[in-house]
């Protein structure tokens, strides 16, 4: 299926759940919306977080539409699920938010680890969640974000089981790939990040993590869900943590 | 000598000249500085142009001091030059714009290929403007910028002549760093980028280029005085071109 015939069948709600594996070799980013007065403060809090925060598009003020990852995209239906926040509380999840836009919302995709999962695969490393058909497993740490205006936080991280022999391929291949958070920013440590307990993770779901594999754990795109709960902007509409859009660009053209 | 003993002799206004070869190992900044009306149009511009425009640091409104790049720098007395513009027009040079502070102001630091030129030269790579004691060679292109807001204008390039036997060598060790502006973005052909004489540069000095050796360009930090230039903000102050903040950061912590 081509991105294209992917975003229909997930525009016309006839697919809901997450998007790992989906479309291979095709770009998927994360999303928050958020009103214009937000919009300097959030795009600078990026800046200052590129990790967890790698921006590949900035809408136009009350627009919908893409110029870079695709134009025949549309931000408030192409996601298979989104959460609404207001004043920092999730309000709801919504196959399409299109009843909610408004003429004030900015949007902003951000890089998302699945991109290069497929990269990973090709190199010959199993991503589990793939395999158990599950959501990848993402966990809120206690690693502090630089503060931007109104926007704080603690990083959001998603987790890999990685064989122990293949973890320096792991490393060099997103290593490359700065776009979509680009080389771990931990391995095989959880406590030190503040992750007391891998079979409970706060967003997607658990996987199995056999004997001879080490966590291995990526910067997550989920951060700027957890920085809106913590800094409470009036309204924000984000994805649903592992229901990503997935664009026209190839993961190839994020590669350094 | 040090970062901070360089810029102690800069604030004294005791170096005024370009700062190429300067404290090696160092990376060195661009500077524009704008009205906070201005600011969210430019941070967007920069993301969307992130070859001429990577941002290293953002001031919080107001502010001279920085976080990252350094916590003993005075961002209005720590280049040895600067140029004011209104409306588009430069105005004059100043070796201090203390003066002109206001309120309202957001400065933005800018990555710079000073900053891996001793990476060139450690990889056994004259640079010319070194050798011959001048400022790095600059020229508009025609290549265009995508547009934020307020912001657009064309691309300014960097030249440096390079042995046809080490380009690929420059070009390896340039692509590890983009955070200041990367690999080249082109390579021998100025015409196709409407530079048609090499000698009249329109920043800096003219170099010799040898007959074994290539032209190569790189993006250019200079580039967001060209947009000044064509977008007309009521108020900009930027470094003047060549005359760089040095920042006590090492250019290995830029490296990817």
């Amino acid at each position: 299926m081509t991105p294209t015939e992917f975003r229909k069948k997930v525009r016309d709600n006839e697919y809901q759940k997450p998007t790992a594996g989906m479309c291979p070799g095709y770009a998927q980013t994360n999303l928050i919306v958020l009103p214009w007065e937000d919009a300097y403060d959030f795009l600078l809090f990026a800046q200052r977080n590129p990790k967890p925060i790698p921006i590949l598009e900035v809408t136009e003020v009350g627009s919908r539409e893409l110029q870079t990852l695709g134009n025949d995209i549309d931000v408030a239906t192409d996601f298979p699920k989104y959460r609404i926040y207001r004043n920092g509380k999730m309000v709801d999840e919504y196959l399409s938010v299109v009843d909610f836009w408004r003429e004030d919302l900015v949007s902003f995709l951000i890089g998302c680890s699945f991109s290069f999962e497929d990269l990973l695969v090709d190199a010959g490393i199993e991503i589990r969640h793939i395999t158990e058909k599950a959501n990848v497993p993402m966990f809120n740490t206690n690693i502090p974000l630089k503060q931007a205006g109104k926007f704080s936080g603690n990083m959001v991280v998603s987790m890999r089981p990685i064989k122990s022999s293949q973890i320096a391929t792991a490393v060099n291949v997103t290593n490359r790939l700065p776009g979509v958070h680009g080389a771990p920013i931990q391995i095989g440590n959880p406590a030190e990040i503040g992750i007391y307990d891998l079979t409970d993770p706060d967003y997607g779901d658990a996987v199995t993590i056999n004997e001879n594999e080490i966590p291995v754990f990526w910067a997550c795109g989920v951060t700027p869900q957890a920085a809106v709960m913590a800094s409470k902007p009036k309204f924000a509409i984000t994805h649903s943590p592992g229901h990503m859009l997935i664009t026209n660009i190839s993961n190839k053209d994020l590669s350094v």
